[in-house]
C-alpha cells in the first residue's frame, strides 16, 4: 500500500523546461553576431555541465553560465547591453506565471486526504518555494523538500524525515534519472510522466530498470497507477 | 528546558560575510575605472534591495547583482573581461574554504548528545549543504533546515517539523533580525552571538526585545547560555 507520493515541481507539476528553451532560443538570437547558434548550445551545455559543482540546479545559475558563455564565445566581444538582456531574461523567468501542467490539480486533488502528499523537487529553494506558492498547490502537500541532487542519499533522507518506509513511497515526476533510478534503488516504486523536453544533463537510460516502474502520458492517471502500485 | 537548539551556519558557525567583504573590496578595486567605490557601494546596495524578491539570498543572487550593478555604474561601459572577473570573484565565493569560528566545533561537540541540534539557515541550498559537508560539522546535526528566509512562519514550519514546544526551542545565531525577533515572535528562546561584519540589509534594532535573549562574545559560553535558558 502506497501511504506517501512524493511529487516533482518542474515539468511534473507545472511547466519548466519550455520557459528555459524559449529563453534559450532568445539567447541564441541576441548572440547570433557573435556565434553559430550549434556552437552557443554546445558550448553552453559544456559550461552548465562544468559549473554544476558551484551552482547546483536552478535559474541563478543557468543565467550565470549563460553569460559565462557569452563571453567565451564572443571572445570577449559580448556587448553590456547584451549581458544586461542575458539578466533581464533571467529575472523573467523567475517572475514566469507558473503554468499547471494538464490534471496536474485534479490528481493532487483526488489524492489529497488519502494518500501523504510531499513536493520533492531541486533547484533555487527560493525560486521553487515561490513556484510552489503562486501554484495554489502549497494547501495539498504536507510538507516541501527542496534537494541539492536527487540522488539515493537523498531519498533516503526524505523518506526517514517523512516517517515512512520504501515499500510504502512512490515517486512520480518526468525525470528517470531524477525521480524514477534512485527511487527504485532505495527500494520504493516510481511513476514517470515524461515531458516533452528533456534537459540533455537529466537524460538518462532506464536500461535494467525498465519495466520495474508506471509510465503515464498526463498526471491524470495517477490516482489509478497509484491503485495498481498498492495491489502488484 | 531547551531540547532542541537550532544554530545558524553563516557567520556563526563558520566565516561568512568577511568573504562576501572580500569580494566587495575586490570589486570596488575592478570597476574603479567606471565609478568612485562608494558610489559603487550604494548602487550594489540598493540593486541587492531591488533583486532580493528575485534571487533570495547567497552567492549566485549576489554575482548576478554585482554584474547588473557593474553595467549600471560604468554607463554600459563595462568590458567582458571585467564581467568575467567578476564570475570567477564569485566562483571563488563558492569555493573558499570553510572556516570555523572561534569554539564552534567545541560548542556543538559539547553539547551533542545532551540537546538535539539543527542547522537552521538561509541562502543557495547547494552552497549551504557544500558548506556544512565541508566543515566536518554535519554528523553533529540531527537534520538541517535551509530556508529561503528567517521568519516567524519558517521558524513555526520548523519547530512542528522538529516535534518541539517553542519554550523548549532555542536558537543561535549572529543576526538580530533573522535568527532573534522572529524566533522571541514565536515564544522560543534565543542567543546571539554578533559578528564583527553585518550585511546591511540584514541589520535590525532589536527594539523592545533587548535584554530578552541572550548574547554572548563566541560560541565558547553557548552551553552555559543554554543552561542559564534552562532555568530561567
Amino acid at each position: 500500500m502506497i501511504e506517501v507520493v512524493g511529487v516533482d515541481g518542474d515539468d511534473t507539476l507545472w511547466h519548466s523546461e519550455t520557459i528555459f528553451s524559449v529563453t534559450h532560443d532568445r539567447m541564441r538570437a541576441l548572440l547570433t553576431p557573435h556565434c553559430a547558434p550549434s556552437v552557443l548550445d554546445e558550448r553552453l551545455l559544456a559550461t552548465e555541465r562544468r559549473n554544476l559543482r558551484y551552482f547546483g540546479y536552478g535559474v541563478k545559475g543557468f543565467v550565470l553560465s549563460m553569460v559565462e558563455t557569452a563571453i567565451e564565445v564572443s571572445e570577449g566581444r559580448v556587448t553590456a547591453g547584451e549581458v544586461a538582456a542575458i539578466l533581464d531574461a533571467g529575472k523573467a523567468m523567475l517572475d514566469h506565471p507558473v503554468e499547471l501542467l494538464e490534471g496536474a490539480r485534479e490528481a493532487l486533488e483526488a489524492l489529497a486526504g488519502r494518500r501523504r502528499l510531499v513536493l520533492v523537487t531541486k533547484g533555487d529553494l527560493f525560486d521553487q518555494e515561490s513556484k510552489l506558492a503562486r501554484s495554489g498547490l502549497g494547501e495539498l502537500f504536507e510538507r516541501v523538500e527542496v534537494v541539492a541532487e536527487k540522488d539515493e542519499r537523498a531519498y533516503r533522507r526524505v523518506l526517514s524525515a517523512v516517517g515512512v518506509a520504501p515499500p510504502s513511497f512512490a515517486m512520480v515526476g518526468n525525470s528517470v534519472r531524477s525521480d524514477v533510478l534512485p527511487v527504485l534503488g532505495v527500494g520504493a516504486r516510481a511513476v514517470h510522466v515524461p515531458y516533452p523536453i528533456t534537459w540533455a544533463l537529466e537524460d538518462a537510460d532506464p536500461g535494467a530498470a525498465a519495466g520495474r516502474y508506471e509510465v503515464l502520458d498526463d498526471l491524470r492517471g495517477l490516482p489509478a497507477a497509484l491503485a495498481r502500485l498498492d495491489d502488484p
